[in-house]
């Protein structure tokens, strides 16, 4: 990694955020589209590029908005979607993806964004930045196209780790709850508990003790709990946060995509069908476009790493320019609210073990 | 139970099936009514309908197609969707869920099919059924709109049971396997565990142990093992069977099912926008209703209870005459095939312990 000098020039008095150029299916070309896209849109941000400098020093050069607002730090290597994490550990620190956390880790940027391989992100996250105290496994945030108001609900862990217990669960709700806050400006969000059910009766034992932990810490951490909720709630407007194990998460984050995803087909295919569904397509096409939008997967581009000394952005892999300054977006509104500080200084302020959950229940409004 | 005599007029040559008129939540009219179309369709159907007589008798007379293909059976009492599955155990004998299983137990009845309540109408299967030999957790099957020819894939479990080791994922992957053979004419099903990825390195280890288990009992079972899937591989055409522990299938399901109703209810929204909009919804009148039969719920209604001494199908609690119609057909057509029996002799034959499937790979060609 070579130290660049001009990161005053960069950073004067803006959100600093730090791009792994690198490892995404669509290259940097991509990436710096993005950049670009989401520097136009707004002016607050600054911006340091990880990669090979050879590459990426011509694209820069092409974006005039960028001009003095981008500093490029050299990373001669990439991690790919098939490198094992471990082996990014032992062996990536010439890598664009180390060196883009590195700046987070060293204060030089206030959040990180990478459409690289996403295990190894994690892994070297967790590594370099260090969890914070009280989090035993950290957790990837998505947000989720729904019925509510703001459009989206957002789920965790969507596969950072495939097991929780009670305790990893109420540190998810808290961290979820501070998201929600600082992400979507929601006051005091839902939090609800992924279940086969609702009643309380049911489901896994750690889910009925997380039941009773998420609870009790419920109004010390300003947010409402509305007990277990369903798969089909994860669309749904009962519920802004869903807290669920990374397995459950994962699986359904795929399942939900993927059954979008036939219906979309399904539906284009129909139009195709006869004359008169083809003619009926095209006037249908600027209803069809705000539906696209309404639900188009770009939008709520960005898995967030919670749980960490510093804020980690993960771009989804295929993402094209619209889908890296969402990222950007999202990370900026991040890094600017401190929230990686806030949710520290929420979960701090919770700790409650599992025996106090289980035998005392007078204590809830007081979380030590 | 009242013993009528007139079974031999609704048997004559015919495929009976046993049928729970109460529980629903459109009542008994919405399933004679669903009886009335399966009648008019399929003239190798007789029914036994069981509930209060006084209530069936009239809604009966009035269709002319089930004059000799019907009996009724009084029985008094209706399982609520409220009703504890213990209490119906304890005290359910006069309902009409216990009365309709009892036609199948008694060898009356070719399947049984219910639109009540699942937990009650499991436990009392099983109660009543008795599991196969080989089988420690019975299983709920469903259909799942897919990419492939057949255009829909199975998954199991559903939500029998919250918890499966790698036993039941290998007897599930057996019973999968059976009845995509009888139920949809796969000759070679495909199979895949689902995961949250595809490396065999991944996930729980209950999940590598009956990735192995399944592995060397595919070619004896006559299936084809594609070792593990992920959650958009449940609408996809990478496989027939997909199968999985009840908490993760049941969840998956609800996610599917709210994800495609979002889309559905957005894509109504986005066509009442403008004059432009709803004119164009009316040309495409036809397409979206072509969309709607391919992805509609009613027409994969029917989860099948697998496992069991006896075919038990679980309509929707929400099914019209078109949904009951549909677990109607498929109870048929299991039950004319001798699908139960079918799927005992296939699990008897596979009997593969953890500790052979860790140790010995050499006898994949000869499973016990």
């Amino acid at each position: 990694m070579a130290a660049d000098t001009n990161i005053g020039k960069a950073g004067a008095g803006r959100t600093i955020i730090s791009v792994d150029a690198m490892g995404g299916d669509r290259g940097p070309a991509a990436v710096v589209a993005g950049i670009s896209l989401s520097a136009k849109k707004n002016p607050d941000i600054g911006f340091i590029l990880h990669g090979p400098r050879a590459k990426l020093a011509p694209l820069i050069a092409r974006k005039k908005i960028l001009a003095d607002r981008i500093e490029i730090r050299d990373a001669p290597d990439v991690v790919s979607m098939e490198d094992k994490p471990r082996d990014v550990i032992r062996t990536g620190k010439s890598t664009s993806m180390w060196s883009a956390i590195e700046s987070v880790r060293n204060g030089e940027a206030d959040a990180v964004v990478s459409c690289g391989n996403t295990g190894a992100l994690m892994m070297l996250s967790v590594v370099r930045l260090r969890k914070i105290p009280g989090v035993a496994r950290p957790a990837i945030a998505v947000l989720w196209p729904s019925r509510n108001p703001q459009g989206f609900n957002i789920m965790l862990d969507a596969g950072a780790d495939i097991s929780a217990d009670e305790n990893d669960l109420l540190q998810y709700a808290l961290m979820g709850a501070s998201y929600a806050r600082n992400g979507m400006e929601l006051k005091r969000p839902r939090i609800g508990l992924l279940n086969v059910g609702t009643e309380e009766h049911k489901g896994r034992p750690e889910l009925k003790l997380a039941h009773e932990m998420i609870q009790e810490n419920a109004d010390a951490a300003n947010f409402d709990f509305v007990g277990f909720v369903e798969g089909r709630d994860l669309p749904g407007e009962t519920v802004d946060v869903i807290v669920t194990d990374g397995f459950t998460g994962n699986v359904a984050l795929k399942t939900g995509e993927g059954t979008a995803s036939l219906v979309g087909d399904l539906l284009r295919e129909a139009f195709k069908y006869t004359p008169l569904s083809r003619l009926a397509a095209l006037l249908a096409y600027p209803s069809l476009r705000r539906l696209n939008k309404r639900i188009d997967p770009r939008r709520v581009n960005g898995g967030v790493f919670l749980g960490l000394n510093g804020t980690v952005v993960k771009s989804h892999g295929a993402s094209d320019a619209t889908g890296v300054s969402a990222a950007i977006k999202l990370a900026f509104k991040l890094g600017q609210s401190g929230f990686s500080e806030k949710l520290a200084a929420r979960v701090a302020s919770a700790v409650s073990l599992p025996q106090d959950a289980s035998t005392s229940q007078d204590n809830s409004g007081n979380p030590s």
